[in-house]
């Protein structure tokens, strides 16, 4: 098999070396020449023997929307692109509309891993027609870690749920990812009785209810610097939180979680909090309370 | 009527103003001398003309037991205290029982209205037994605001029923002033659309569904500081609001409003937040994503 | 002065009968001829002199757009069309773009007060430019509760910041209301200590820092059913407070209370919650713990 | 080693076998004569060899402190007891003291695992002085899952850290399965978009982020029934959740999620909700909606 790959940054580069290890002919494009194969989209599609499957990997947004319109230029009908990127899941149907015009087929993936994922293979969740998830399947088992296909891999339903179901993913793990923080400050705020935190995490690794990747990630982290000292409490967010309680409300699906996890992310990068600063002059007004001067 | 009444600080001072300007006759108590009508306990129930009625307006906790307790000491059977501090409504059975003992009665009365009540009379909530509130009618009518009584006062129920009441309602108010303050902070963010916020809060004064005294003194205090630029987002919290949540638990009642609003002051208090530092180093452990160094 | 009216339901036929009290003539249009004073927009059109100013007063979505762009074919250059449904704000921009064409000029308006604010005047908040704002002041005097004009109507900012005021003050409406209904849930579970949910409610109407409108309706409605018998724990909800939350994200303001009221009526909604029999799966599944049979 | 076991319920009876499976003799006490070795605490502490070991498996409060105290009784100096079951943290100083007075040792453990435990072994959380922690490891090692032993087991702290950290890891727990809930609820909201929610979660299982032992126990409960159709969404909560936002308000650490599960779990066990009673009053008061009768 010989695909096509467009975006070679940290994930693409990581991707096209899974890919080729495990057998499968890679041809990348890269605006950056020192890591592309070809100069342009055009050699791109003149390299790949067809019927051609290209994989897109590009930052989402216009970006993405570009190299689309820039693929359905230069392939032929009967060509299957797959949207690979951090896409939001309405630009699928949209993406795969302009590609139909074409005859070129689409398949958007969503795709976890991190940086983990060169390593140890990438959480798959596809999207689109049955026929060419399964013309792409030799793709997804190279991609994908090794074990049952089922258990990194899965065909979540139509176009628009890869990207669906890892919004969702990334939703959830906003919400894990706090989860465990509470409970660290938890004991991190009981110094006089907790004389081990470290310790108490490392001893949830096997044979707890939380055991999880997440947790020996924690336990790693606090391995290292085991106060956090040299971290701050700032912490960016990307737009799947977002978009999760989005579809939340859209759908009227209540997540507390999710949306108290992102909102934690919002005042963690505030250097002061204008709704505290207003609770401080409610009460100062009501209560002739103290109030700190800025 | 003559009464007595115990703790003479911002509070008390302005009660027994309050209470005197109503003609009822007040002797206060305070271990400031400069404010103090007697020497101690003994010289006021010494001064107090007997079946007496003791109010007591001191901190909560161990100091108003200790008055409790020493008032045990010098009061009689049939005597009446009042106890209108902040406390938590579970110390008053235990007060009462203290009392009791003597064959002294008991009333709880939660007080709100802060440094207003001098001026505008104070909302007050009682606990206790019928006839004991009936015997303290002229005092609650001389501290509540004019107007009918049933709309300053109420007998709410068994003691504790009063600062129970007393809780809930600073519980309320935590999430009423959150509410206040995010959407202050939505029109804050907006400044390219929004070019008058104090301007919106003042219109929202008459004909709204959100018409209240709370925002009436958000509108004052953006008049004094339209930027909140001399106030820091740095919010304490008292006891009220924590028992409020607590007793939620107690009660299996979701209060997700309120608890909100006293995590919310929580953060505001922290130099730096222990849990988004964890959060922060999780994603660099799975994602590389850079931190920002402390 | 004399008006168009375009939108004869429950809101706008009290307006216009407010308007006309305040000696503002009005000519109203609606599709239901028992209510309408003309036959259709055109009519409309001819029968109010120019330059001419239009309200428009009818469900958000589609049906005001397209009221907008009927309007845009029978108004002449200089007139000016006030939108005061209940539109996102990021739809007035559209809409004023749409009449720009025709040189028609164009004021957003949030409308507070719902079926009181035909007795009461309506709190209202406008944007758009100034000389617009001023064109129309004798309408929003007309319809604005009495007292001073800032104290029920404001110039909020550029086109768009009325209806994004409106969304705001909705968004805090919605807190506010489950802050009530929290501490009422609180009282309302402790009847062994509080024999009168209904009089401390009553209690708070007066002195107390919670005094507002809700409060008293809440009493009003407590003392029509005191144990809200007739009544099932069922909530709508409106775009404006999702449209709160989803700004909110966009802006990266934290609105903890806000969002969780909207979850909350979300799950008043569910027969049964899709993520709490998740939850109790997960239990079963590892605690052995007894779950409930659907 | 010979040690005695006081409580053999499902968990007691389960850890008495793998204590025995690692060559540990156990004699067990339990009042159900069909499983105790003997008749009495009094015969146990003949059976048992001194200097004593005791682990004390009951359930948590009245019952484990007269076990305790009954235990004070039979026990000699320089015995040891160990407190396995799920108390709160705050019972264990006074278990400690009143076994103190006899001379006797005392280590508090925190036990997580389940149902499983009894195969893959239990978490083990112990708080206490270092020398009777050492005294009692063969035990741990032979209650912890294989593996290193830092992975199963940590001295936590001093007397009480046990159950704390058992309680932090349980309020993690909750907010966990609450983020899986609301991940689950939002895929199966989308049922036109997402046709294998199943596969979706189980995809997850290898190279994501989120991969852990409660999604597999997630996977398991929705193959056995894809749909949830034959359980409710109630759910119960045990004491440690609520504990855990209980310390979070005694140490000023905010547990946005943490509570959101404890409370999501309150509404899942009402008939009808007094809050959202409240609020549609509320609404019906003040814009005329109408409300559902119940």
């Amino acid at each position: 098999m010989h695909i096509g790959l467009v975006g070679l940054g940290r994930m693409g580069n990581n991707m096209r070396t899974r890919l080729r290890a495990a057998g499968i002919e890679v041809t990348g494009f890269d605006p950056n020449p020192a890591v592309s194969d070809v100069a342009d989209l055009a050699a791109l599609a003149a390299a790949v023997p067809g019927p051609r499957i290209v994989w897109v990997m590009v930052p989402s947004g216009p970006i993405t929307t570009g190299v689309i319109t820039d693929l359905a230029a230069v392939l032929s009908e009967g060509d299957l692109v797959i949207e690979g990127g951090n896409s939001k899941f309405t630009e699928d149907a949209k993406h795969a509309a302009l590609l139909a015009e074409k005859g070129i087929r689409y398949v958007d993936c969503g795709v976890s891993g991190g940086i983990w994922g060169a390593e140890n293979g990438y959480g798959l969740m596809a999207g689109g027609d049955k026929a060419d998830i399964e013309r792409a399947l030799p793709i997804f088992d190279a991609l994908r870690p090794e074990g049952p296909r089922e258990e990194g891999f899965v065909h979540a339903g139509a176009i628009g749920a890869g990207h669906y179901a890892k919004m969702v993913h990334n939703g959830i793990e906003y919400a894990l990812m706090q989860a465990w923080a509470e409970g660290y400050e938890l004991l991190d705020a009981k110094s006089d009785l907790i004389h081990d935190v470290t310790g108490v995490f490392q001893a949830w690794q096997r044979g707890t209810v939380v055991r999880s990747w997440l947790l020996e990630l924690l336990v790693k982290a606090l391995q290292e610097d085991p106060e956090f000292t040299d971290i701050e409490g700032y912490v960016e967010d990307s737009g799947e939180g977002r978009w999760t309680v989005e579809e939340a409300l859209n759908n009227a699906v209540p997540v507390p979680t999710i949306s108290a996890s992102i909102f934690a992310r919002f005042v963690s990068r505030q250097d002061d909090s204008p709704s505290m600063k207003a609770v401080a002059a409610l009460r100062k007004q009501f209560g002739g309370h103290a109030v700190r001067k800025a």
